[in-house]
């Protein structure tokens, strides 16, 4: 463990996008996969990516972040650079990473296509690789998939609030980066948003823009008057203007001034961005609609999330148009999952992990689901009970798609087929409950006879039972297993 | 407001490397940008960027994300390819966006260096350009200052719990994507952090890269002493060994009989990663002292940050290094800066807003620094009063830097500076209490003067005095200003 070093230097530019994705990886991945190069352990080995426990605030997840996640493996390779830098960090002659030089994925994935509800325990994918290329993945694939995760469930609640209304996303100035921002407009998208204001997310991802205009706009001119008709001067057409940059009610009037003037309506909106919404939206829509205006639409803004959202729907607030930034784009209630990618079996052999509270079942594992999510984890090749579905379906094998790419289109579409099944009571924004999966007999008996050969072997403690059909009960405590 | 549209369309790879940055923006902005021209709005406008309050849990923010904001600046330019993007998202002819092919930033910014210590209502830097351009660049400035201010100011605070002992960064596999990961990695060495498991943000910074190995290694092999003598094997020289994957103290006793029998000591460590680590150090400590290993370190992971580091530590748990990981890398306390860029000035003329609980003091800034952090904010070109620091500097003009991009050691410097000066109460881990910066009889005067002029204009109903000495008070709600 290397601790201290020169950190002078300077400070380079931002990475670009798309380079050294093989070097986005923890430290131990590279010593591991060395190290079992090193020792010629190369059969194969299957990881699970599972989130242990859901977050209180959750009912359901949606899995999202799987279709960026094989293009990162479809060209996860080391090559000379790679090999170079890894020798580097690890103080060690280029010549000692020669075992890795080289090395690419040419495993196979199954996984749960994304847009489908997912809950505890169940495998979102899993990775089936010799073990030095299955290891060299794990940090990027649960940053991928635990992240795109967590935003896609947070973006499905926000549209679970609005109850049928647009919700457009704004978040793009306040994630975790520029990168976070493109994965939190495609989750959105995915979840049924309207749009997004973030331009290159919507260039890349064909997805609306959307967006109306700020307070600097407002205030480059002498008056809200001359502003909101400057805006129209310029971009002919359907219009929104933001009323609230002095007075909520006197913007409103001035902003229906305007829009009479121009004969617009259908198409148009007004933006509200702060205040009680509930009761400024009630004002507003009287304001419009006693100026001649009931087709223009009232667009809220300002600090809204899905409990904003369900708050201002159940008071009856005539708002046609929610967007959320912020809180949704860093699903600020539940900033993180509980990801774990775990060894499940190695050169045919079932693995599983007994350190306290962190019990992991062994073996390859397939959720079949039934009528309303009630679904069962079970071993891989377990037959399909009568009237499920297995949730996990082959992408990847040898390193390549087994099928084009899958489209937002689709992804969307089954996360809706899969949203009407849920419960209600997984669906409820707050306090929601999230349906358990069980467990099958034959996973259960290979999880007792795992744990019993393994706590002969090393005199651990691992008490039986507590990974029974109560899901894989982990700490929930957001550890980095670094 | 364009809404609907076509969402179809194969998922593209991620953005190929470097391309877009311009398009990193929303859509309103690009839609502010070309009205701007289109009414030759073009006078230099000064836009402040500040984080309006304090999370609760925050004595004090650290200044970061500057260095790639300058370079994001200095590289901004609408060439032809980005001009028919806009022109596509606002589905205008190409032609239209003829006024802003070829704009570039041009102007000049104003900062507090990385790694000083900021408090709320303090601007972190303020742009003054030509008005299209500093609009175009306000959603990624937020993006790039906000997001790295809030990871810097989580990592400082973890930094102090552990009161000297070093502090590792392991939280890639959970951050927001693999841009948030090396945000986190910067900020962390920024603050003092010794080194990151990050191998990308390692050698991209010229910082150490740390780790250990994961329970997969471990279970990979028939026990532990396998294990741990294969990976000693393939690494020659000091190793860290994961001590929990069965028994922590079974876990130990091998791992020290290992080390010994390689005759190793200094340079190593065995790591905790689950379980009641206060306890678990203690025991794990006499079973490494009592095999003559006493230089054999203690890492400590899993869930950490610095509240479970400050209880540890208090605790006197002998931990030599904290590596934390989820918890500070998506900031999980407070994951978002109520963050704004508004616009103080334009052709001359000092500007403000009005609106409920969102007002804004007007005209360009500068704070001075007394002794223990004692601020007050004025106006940009006020004499400096005796005994105190200008925090902001002048680092762009023209578009151009005004000197070699600074160095993480430089900003690490200067970090630990002002962290010594804070106050104690500032720097306490639990309800720490933020300095709160007072305001120059000239920008409050100035203030009272812009509002009655607003009011008089526009029939306002801003109240006198709330923005007077008690810094900008926000709603603090994490709204998206979209």
């Amino acid at each position: 463990m290397r601790m201290m070093g020169d950190m002078g230097g300077v400070v380079p530019a931002p990475a670009a996008p798309g380079a050294g994705q093989v070097l986005t990886t923890d430290l131990y991945e590279v010593s591991m996969c060395l190290g079992y190069l090193r020792e010629g352990m190369t059969a194969e080995a299957t990881f699970s990516l599972f989130v242990r426990e859901l977050p209180p605030a959750r009912g359901f997840l949606v899995a999202a972040g799987l279709e960026p996640a094989l293009d990162y493996l479809s060209r996860l390779r080391v090559g000379p650079a790679e090999a170079a830098a890894f020798a580097d960090v690890l103080h060690r002659p280029p010549a000692d990473l020669d075992p890795m030089t080289g090395l690419e994925f040419r495993g196979a994935v199954r996984a749960v296509p994304e847009g489908r509800v997912v809950l505890a325990g169940e495998p979102l994918l899993e990775v089936t690789a010799p073990l030095p290329q299955a290891q060299l993945a794990e940090s990027f694939l649960l940053n991928l998939v635990g992240h795109q995760t967590a935003v896609a469930s947070k973006a499905a609640r926000c549209v679970l609030a609005a109850r049928g209304r647009p919700v457009v996303d704004f978040s793009l100035r306040r994630t975790h980066g520029a990168e976070a921002a493109r994965q939190m407009a495609r989750t959105g998208a995915l979840t049924g948003f309207a749009g997004t204001s973030n331009v290159a997310a919507a260039t890349e991802l064909g997805i609306p823009a959307v967006g109306t205009m700020a307070h600097s706009w407002i205030e480059a001119f002498e008056d809200e008057e001359a502003a909101f008709r400057a805006f129209a001067r310029a971009h002919p057409g359907p219009v929104a203007f933001l009323v609230d940059t002095y007075d909520t009610e006197r913007g409103t009037a001035v902003a229906a001034r305007v829009l009479r003037g121009l004969g617009y309506g259908p198409g148009c909106g007004i933006r509200l961005d702060s205040g009680d919404l509930a009761v400024l939206a009630g004002r507003c829509r009287r304001i419009l609609d006693d100026a001649g205006l009931p087709e223009v639409r009232i667009i809220a803004s300002g600090g809204l999330d899905e409990y904003a959202v369900d708050r201002l729907v159940r008071a009856g607030a005539p708002i046609d148009v929610y967007a959320v930034g912020t809180k949704a784009g860093v699903s600020a209630d539940a900033p993180y999952l509980d990801s774990a990618y775990k060894l499940v079996s190695f050169a045919g052999r079932p693995v599983m992990k007994l350190s306290a509270a962190k019990v992991t079942a062994p073996a390859a594992k397939q959720v079949f689901r039934g009528p309303g999510c009630r679904d069962v984890i079970a071993l891989r090749d377990e037959p399909v009970p009568p009237g499920t579905e297995p949730l996990l379906r082959t992408v990847m094998t040898g390193g390549r798609r087994t099928a084009a790419p899958d489209t937002l289109a689709a992804a969307r579409e089954r996360f809706q087929a899969d949203l009407a099944a849920l419960p209600e009571d997984a669906r409820r924004i707050h306090d929601p409950v999230a349906p358990r999966p069980g467990r099958s007999a034959a996973l259960i008996r290979l999880t007792e006879e795992v744990r019993s050969r393994i706590g002969a072997r090393t005199g651990a403690r691992g008490t039986s039972g507590d990974a029974g059909d109560a899901g894989e009960r982990g700490d929930a405590s957001g550890g980095a297993r670094g």
